[in-house]
């Protein structure tokens, strides 16, 4: 390839979180340039984003069905390859699914849709488009993810028995969302948010890392939900016991009203022969232990690791990765295979989240609210 | 007082864990000696054991009733004040239950007893007697723990709305009951340990912690307990959901087969204003966390302690005291109490575990038995 | 500014470390954009690179001076605006001088020249050019570093009484150069290096960030170096007491053969009312300590920091920044500088190291190395 | 043995701090009883501390002359076995040669003298009369300080190349000798402590540590010495080159100034194979870095120690020994030593402190004084 790729994005206007997360992740490995943006649902608002990021204005679009129109009409030597959306959950499905009709490539925040049924039809869509469609479930580009992925499958661990994963922030304490915060006023609102709050927001990270990690499916769960926030109709906390299809058994516990939490998720998976750690505040160690040594502590780029996690590493072992770079790996790993694909290539199993686990994820909430509405009774997934 | 108490022993022959563990914590603060002991139930061993530990041969009794009456015969000046019981589980209400009835004060290892029609027979017999009983819930003990205890009780963390406990361990990863090894043998036999396995053994401790911390009850709880070694009847892991009384929730998870664990007793608790949590493994550190104010970290002997956590601390700040002085503290408090009780003095709100905590650990034992067998159903305490 | 910085870059051509680093920065923050560079002194090879980087082959060049004096020809909307120098240290000056006096302002990597005498003339040619020049001491990038420095500028710690600061790697406990490791070998050879080894690749990061954070020059030290590697002549470890213009002291230990060590730059600071100390393999933490209150862990974006720590931080508490943030700051910080000037605007103290750093750093390599041969006699810096 | 030994302390009366120590040092492992004091110079309160430690007046004696002719009046089954000496320095001396020469054992607090000549002196004595000395440089006894020593002295670590080791405190930060308090005032005074301050009270462990653990002697030094205190005559902070016998070169620092620390003692040591680290603040950790193997992190009773370790341990894993334990290890080595001479056996290098190691901690304080005189001049120590 002998360019850069071209990005579009949807959402993300001056002063977002999520949507400077995607560009700096996008930018950091020089495979990817931004070219043109449905930056707000206000076409001015969306130039002025427009322009803070040096775009021209002609590229600054007011609708996302705007952007994807206008871009299909323009040269292939020009248009833009694949549109990244970074809008609030309800906002997901609609660019993505005339994205992916108009033969642009996605790649799309998490969770994947507003509904279980949305998310479901998505998958069929991406799958007719024949376009590529990533997920950004950042937190499995970390090397030591990678790492302690590619330990369980290799049955380092023997097999797996005992889990316990969290997600625990503490933003939502208090009644910020009362406060005109935009980022908590839209993760309250079923409208926008759909049936999950943090078991949306971040619950669907813990899902989606366990199964990642363990290459086992949650066959089972048992959710006691909380509302603590006042006047909250969306869980702001939540518990879970789950049952994995081996028969291992574990729990998860995720919540935004954990005062003084900052965005600790973590994650320990026990074995027959090992267990492991792994901590996002503190991503660069992965801790093992083992039935006939001391604790093992493996760094990226460090002593003794597999492949996986090698490849992904940037810099020297000590020199810290954080969460733009492993939120930079699923742009990169998109990257590497949509270029591949331009250039007729094949590439051997593309490593970023998909569509699948987009479902995945989706069926995750569902399950969780059904059981939550059921007093905690175990329930499976369902598609 | 112008003399140390005198303790006798039940259990805690050569080679025993916790035994030795009773005697070292009750030595180190100078207030107890032991003087006779029932430390097998073979007399010629209970003797080997006596004289390692350099007592004279006619007060090491081959049996507890033995012990027990034979010493109530000798003066008043000689004779044992309490009684030590660190036998297995099912050795615990006999002697405890003679040893009250016939006069002696009783010091006894958790959980309080076999069974819970024993626990509330025992702390019927405990009222009736008059005599003090302390059961070594031994990690209230740590200053920090009382520091913890402390703070939730003086509002600090405003309303407790959020739990996490755990107490993981993993020496039963492999069959080691099957290799003949005493402690795992006994851990894994209905017959000596009662209903409960590690929920026994470890998860009584769990529980007492949460609700002497936050001085609140569980309310009910949701059990899926875990039977991973082969062939064991006993639970040798299990996942909690957990209710609070004031509308709190959380998750406890206890297991003795997390592979690489070895202590790891940990709590987390959240309120409106602030949060907290402990960890037994390193417990010289209490890690607060607050609305508006950086992470605060307090130390034994540091600065800004309550005095319930300065009073307990024997050495100054940054000379780490660990388990056994933790330990120690149960018995020198019931040392100090039994002090007064003997010089005729009153004291105020004596503090270590009794009867009550005994009753309690036994009725939390039942209640996650019971909500096991109907698949994690809500189950509550009984009477 | 209605466009990105074009950036041409001197060395980093494909399998370099600290190109890759310099690119990725600069990249972050969408400010720059690369546009040629001169990659490698082979004119095939610096295609190559320049190629794998989406640049058009005709901005590729052969030599640093070919780059200077093509893109001089451009017309000014498409010419490069800086120069971005990451060769090894005996080719900084050469292409900082050319770059300063053709028009063009430059970013250098450290230590700024091979020898004082170019360190001194450099920065009078920066002078005279009236061209920006940041010199790329990264460490003062993160967060945490700038608010350590507000909170000794403000006095929190008092007098400042005590210093520790280390810089240990392990990377050459072994003769690596003598396998031909590209890194390894440049960095032992006086030629390339200058009379520095570990001195001037990493001592001088310390210097750097001892002065950065205090406020504080160094007044004398005493070196004690070592060449532990067989056959090295130059540094590869070193020990050295400190004595700073108030009266405080101190000690700096560096090593590039402190086997295991990755990358453990590491300052603690005490001063009369609190200390400090932070860990750039763990960069999130600054742990603080008080006369009067428990220790306090500031994290970025977290509670009670100064602007000048919130001002830096990229994403929200709890996502963590590493190296290449702090890197990329360094160039948003240049670049913010830039364009202002190209704006016609002025700034107010613009926050990046410069060529007075640079001359501070290579005095320090000079004193520790006269030092050392004077048997660690107490040395002065000179000019 | 069929009998504890009998302990007779000099110094320690109510309020202290080390002798306080001491005791519960000494009782936790059951081998020794207290059975007299001269707890202070003033007979009225050595008889009130005493009686509050639950002895007979007649054995409380009013000075140590006393206390030494008395017990050796009474019969063998009777009097003390040795002499634990727990006063400030400047009363080391006396009471030993005193006792040693009166037929008793001797355990002393260090360091073990007031002058170097007092050192020498007592060495000698303790050579002639034959008896027992041990000296309490207790962090020796911690299990994974015994695990580094073995390490290091079985190869594992290659040839040591460098040191850093550390004592920090920060007690007298402040001018607390002002206040009356005690432990500071006679810590100031070089009529009781000698020429050392910090060097003598805390350096004194760091040097002992250091060559402990290598297996190394310390073969000069340049000692640059801090007086921050108003009004200090002797140091409260030092920072130190050492360079070994073998080659080996490292830095040392202590404080008592360095505001915030605690009690702060750690030591890196770094190899050619192998390194590893260890802080007393957290004893129950060994980090070890390997050439070819990750970080691996040993712990007391953990998975792969050596005897030595293991040995050493009093309870399972998990379940953390702080301070006193290991101070209780000295003790106990001793007391087995003793109870081996008594019954007439001859006992396997016997692992304790002695006056050897006494004398070149004293050595370590004038040589540092001596180099800190000369403005840190390189200085061999002398005897």
């Amino acid at each position: 390839m002998a360019r850069k790729l071209r990005m579009g994005m949807v959402g993300g206007g001056t002063g977002s979180f999520i949507g400077d997360v995607h560009r700096k992740a996008a930018a950091i490995d020089g495979m990817i340039e931004l070219v043109c943006g449905a930056f707000s649902s206000s076409a001015e608002k969306s130039i002025a984003s427009g322009k803070a990021l040096f775009l021209p204005e002609e590229r600054c679009y007011g609708t996302f069905e705007d952007m994807i129109l206008k871009e299909k009409q323009l040269p292939e030597s020009e248009r833009m390859d694949f549109v990244s959306i970074v809008t609030p959950n309800h906002m997901h499905f609609p660019p993505a699914k005339m994205a992916l009709e108009n033969g642009f490539h996605v790649v799309c925040d998490k969770p994947m849709t507003l509904t279980l049924d949305e998310a479901i039809e998505l998958e069929k869509i991406v799958a007719k488009s024949g376009k590529l469609f990533a997920l950004t479930h950042n937190y499995t580009g970390h090397p030591l993810v990678k790492q302690a992925k590619a330990m369980v499958a290799k049955g380092d661990l023997g097999t797996i028995r005992k889990i316990q994963v969290q997600y625990l922030q503490g933003w939502l304490s208090t009644s910020l969302e009362k406060t005109g915060q935009k980022q908590a006023s839209w993760r309250v609102d079923p409208k926008i948010s759909g049936i999950g709050g943090a078991l949306g927001d971040i619950g669907t990270h813990a899902e989606n890392l366990v199964e990642y990690i363990t290459g086992l499916k949650i066959d089972e769960l048992a959710a006691d939900l909380g509302r603590f926030g006042e006047g909250r109709v969306l869980d702001d906390d939540g518990n879970i016991l789950i049952r994995m299809e081996n028969g291992a058994k574990g729990t998860m516990s995720f919540s935004q009203i954990a005062l003084g939490e900052e965005n600790n998720l973590a994650i320990k998976v026990y074995g027959t022969k090992g267990s492991m750690e792994w901590h996002q505040e503190n991503p660069n160690q992965l801790i093992t232990h083992w039935l006939d040594a001391p604790v093992k502590i493996y760094t990226p780029n460090g002593n003794n690791l597999y492949d996986e996690a090698l490849s992904v590493s940037r810099i020297p072992a000590g020199h810290p990765e954080g969460y733009l770079e492993a939120f930079a790996t699923i742009y990169k790993n998109f990257a590497t295979h949509l270029m591949a694909v331009l250039d007729g290539k094949k590439i051997d199993k593309p490593d970023y989240p998909t569509a699948k686990d987009g479902v995945r994820g989706m069926q995750f909430i569902y399950a969780s609210v059904e059981s939550d509405k059921n007093n905690a009774a175990w329930t499976k997934f369902k598609k």
